[in-house]
């Protein structure tokens, strides 16, 4: 794999959100087991200022799907914030997934002198490199941790090896 | 900037690092404002199988000390995990910082057919492009992003922005 900014940014997001929908999984199972409403885990969060797991999910989504357009000067994708279940959750991540397989390589690749405007920034702008990886990268990272640590808080079975996911290893000569 | 497998890792480890050790800052401000030992933070957790804030402070060390050199086959600089305090743990970071500096581009640029071998995968390898983007980039994330949360579930006064750092802005034509 060559390294370019489509390579380290939308294949990094599309395997982390599948992550991500698995967390969801098991914070179902855990549900079951403890016998308690898995919406108590949507609602979870980590201190009173800080996002529930729900949004945490959302956020992801939005900084997934948003990175492409922003690096062309497109609206991203809307998606409405209103889901409430776990099923609208995990329905949530698969159309962003669906949303980011159709970003094409070549959408990302050479955008890193992009002009990147964000409204929460008015009047400035950044390259298409920094916003890769001064914003997209680490935000996108940020809330999916977040949303394993608020299960983790709330005693959910999920190890380091359910946020890492799968690897692409091979026999060692 | 140009994107490579070294401007999407080490300078993103630098500069995380260094937000990083401005979260130390504010757990201390904290501490002193309420009258707690900061030590009560650096042994803060957020569910009693994850690791306290001072270890998350030496694994996101550690990951980011260990790249270059896994890319390359060869050992990484070893720093004892014996910090007790917020001084030892800002040397901490300081010192990975400036293992980091001296990392060259052609340390780490070219390798990502590299074969990546970790100990706690025996008998298996990765590239080096994989290792980067499934292991080292995610799991360092994880790790700032944990510290950042086990003070912020601990009333410490951070916000996104901490997490984020400064951005290479300039004004919007």
């Amino acid at each position: 794999m060559k390294t370019s900014l489509y390579t380290v940014t939308v294949p990094l997001f599309i395997k982390a959100l599948g992550n991500l929908s698995s967390f969801i999984d098991k914070a179902v199972l855990h549900a079951e087991n403890k016998k308690i409403d898995p919406g108590t885990l949507l609602e979870s969060r980590l201190a009173p200022d800080m996002y529930p797991f729900a949004r945490q999910i959302q956020l992801a989504s939005d900084q997934a799907k948003s990175f492409a357009p922003r690096l062309n000067g497109s609206e991203p994708p809307s998606i409405p914030d209103t889901e409430k279940t776990v099923e609208d959750l995990k329905a949530r991540i698969d159309k962003t997934i669906e949303i980011l397989k159709a970003i094409k390589p070549s959408d990302v690749d050479g955008k890193e002198d992009a002009e990147v405007t964000l409204s929460y920034l008015p009047g400035k702008k950044l390259t298409g490199f920094d916003f890769a990886t001064q914003l997209a990268l680490p935000n996108f990272y940020f809330h999916i941790t977040t949303a394993y640590a608020i299960l983790r808080h709330n005693g959910v079975d999920l190890g380091k090896m359910d946020f890492i996911g799968g690897l692409s290893l091979t026999d060692a000569a």
